[in-house]
């Protein structure tokens, strides 16, 4: 069975093909600047060769089109018809309190979703034009919606609700969903069978940290409490993202700075966070080797950073009652040791005891990196959001 | 030796005269509705009766001046001379980072304080009108401001700094300063007194629950971290402010409901909380009743508060790498059992054994309400922090 994952953003389509039977990536890649000048689509060939094919894509049915002449492209192409895919798995950022699983797209499903559209303006719209224009392109072929909050829809109430006017909830759905849901199932899922333990009797804690970051309490499979909000914006420090803030902040500097609504949610979104602290970059990788050099700024960043993330897990601990496993995923926790080492350090009161060792030797792989008498376990585990939007896609058809 | 305390607030003046040879407190009370209609004293005599006299107050030095004329009352007074004051200790709200401690207010102090004006320009001019009120009626009369953040400056950088552009933490001061300070240091260092131990050892998370509410992370007695930020909005769920929010919650809000910052402002810090999530009152006590009688949404502001309060203290124990006293101050902390029981269920994992039973008798009282084989004491220690300013006003002259 062959299965196109489709993560369509509104500048922007990435994809990769799945073969099923062995849950490979016969081919990847992405479109760039969709709707912009000078767009192109980057692909990556089953040898791991890269091209770079330069295409006007003014829309997505455009850009969908042009992926898939790609996907039969006699010279780098890997399948001889589109007939071939069985089915398409689609990324969808915001499904509100409408889906807690993943779903067959049908035109039902998809009036709900643009019921989401108020919650994420940006995204869930890129998102149904990729699903539309799969629709029109191949008619027939089943689609499937993988939402980024649906994991955490098991939230209770006392996790997910803000203090504010409870109105404000009923009436415009203010509360938390959380995101990358769909990387937190994954790794809490295969950290219990890396481990050959069952997750029913688990308490773990996934620290997804990438560009963006996030992390979450999955109690007995189910998630409990996660870092981000309503948007992606609340919760640890990120590459350009503030994280927790004092709201009495946000509305001092919006008058200091007389910003609007939108000019302070653009300062806090995007010239904020490592970028905005050491005024540098939002790479990690970038702010390590400032720091090697003796950037005091890029230290600050590194120290917040980490100090962040311990907290969360401090805080879920205390939210679970205490903490099995600890899985760190995504760009930023697969392969940066020392924030690693930073947030397990001290933590031996809850049981945490690294092997700091072994820790600094590990890189992208699925790995245990806490002693053998830890009695928290903490592990690497790379996630993979493309496979399990495939394996959900597969599942359901 | 008699040392008066004064709280300025914009259109309230508490105040407390202390014997300071015992510590008694000779008389109390405070001027309401200050530059307002229908202002009123109410006088808390020595034997407990109260007392409220109808006084026009237009502005804060005419409120002085009638407390210093109730305070010589021949009726309901308690000195007989004016003279025999020896000192004034203001409550000043916020010090910025200026003020680390508590200092005597020469007009040099005062240029320094107007600095911080910026910060709290609701709080600081009303406690500066109460300095300035003080010195034209007694001049030369010693006067000492204790600052409500100054406990806290000694938190890292790491703690204290959002992680926004760096030049909005220079240009504008933007970072977490904590309030509560004078109570969150009486009760850190009490706790160790009442318990016979060297605060130097000790890590101790105190929780000062009231009608506002604040954490305070307290290591060797120096405070390394406290869960109010640049404004008392951050945080905890309180009496009718949001405390933590989604920063993206926010921006989303103010263009739903069109509002600018004022207006954003007024609706997280007076219409959220717990009076927010119950549409009740901000009062736990009413909220406790509403929950006995079975309103569903005061069980859930309740399982919000309480909730709220143990990610804080888990977060705490991962910032200190442990915590060896857990206390628990102010109108909430000191009197709502349950809220406590709730708080230290399931924290075994960091060495937390409530007893549950004692934990039901104690209201107001200095109390260990843990088990005595729990790693972690927890402490109910009334909070006084008018004897703190009178202490530290003592102590100056």
């Amino acid at each position: 069975m062959k299965i196109l994952v489709l993560n369509c953003g509104s500048s922007s389509i990435k994809y990769a093909l799945y073969n099923m039977d062995d849950k490979s990536v016969m081919t990847s890649g992405g479109a760039e600047r969709v709707g912009l000048d000078g767009a192109f689509v980057k692909v990556k060939l089953p040898n791991g060769e890269k091209k770079t094919v330069m295409h006007d894509i003014p829309e997505h049915t455009e850009g969908v089109k042009f992926i898939f002449s790609l996907l039969t492209d006699p010279e780098i192409g890997v399948i001889k018809d589109l007939n071939e895919i069985d089915a398409v798995g689609h990324r969808m950022v915001h499904g509100g309190e409408k889906f807690n699983k993943s779903v067959v797209l049908t035109d039902e499903v998809l009036k709900t979703f643009e019921e989401c559209i108020d919650l994420a303006p940006l995204h869930n719209p890129a998102n149904l034009k990729g699903v539309k224009a799969v629709s029109e392109l191949m008619p027939g072929l089943p689609q499937v919606g993988v939402f980024d909050t649906a994991f955490h829809q098991t939230m209770p109430a006392h996790s997910y609700l803000y203090a504010i006017p409870y109105e404000l909830y009923e009436k415009y759905g203010v509360r938390r969903y959380g995101f990358h849901g769909t990387s937190h199932r994954y790794v809490s899922k295969r950290v219990c069978d890396f481990l050959g333990v069952n997750p029913a009797d688990k308490k773990v804690i996934t620290c997804h940290i990438g560009n963006g970051g996030s992390i979450a309490a999955v109690d007995g499979g189910k998630c409990v409490d996660t870092s981000m909000g309503l948007t992606p914006l609340e919760g640890l420090m990120m590459g350009t993202r503030s994280g927790d803030i004092d709201g009495g902040a946000i509305t001092f500097l919006e008058k200091k700075l007389c910003l609007d609504a939108d000019g302070m949610s653009n300062l806090l979104n995007k010239k904020s966070g490592v970028l905005g602290i050491t005024g540098i970059s939002s790479d990690m990788r970038e702010i390590e080797s400032a720091n090697d050099e003796g950037n005091e700024r890029a230290k600050l960043a590194l120290d917040m950073y980490s100090y962040r993330i311990k907290k969360y897990v401090g805080a879920y601990a205390a939210a679970m009652g205490g903490c099995d496993i600890i899985v760190f995923t995504a760009g930023v926790g697969e392969n940066q040791a020392s924030m690693r080492e930073d947030v397990c350090k001290n933590m031996e009161y809850m049981g945490v005891k690294l092997d700091v060792e072994k820790n600094k030797t590990i890189r992208g792989e699925e790995a245990i990196i806490s002693t053998p008498d830890s009695k928290v376990t903490v592990c690497v585990i790379p996630t993979d959001e493309e496979l399990m939007i495939a394996t959900d896609t597969m599942n359901l058809l």
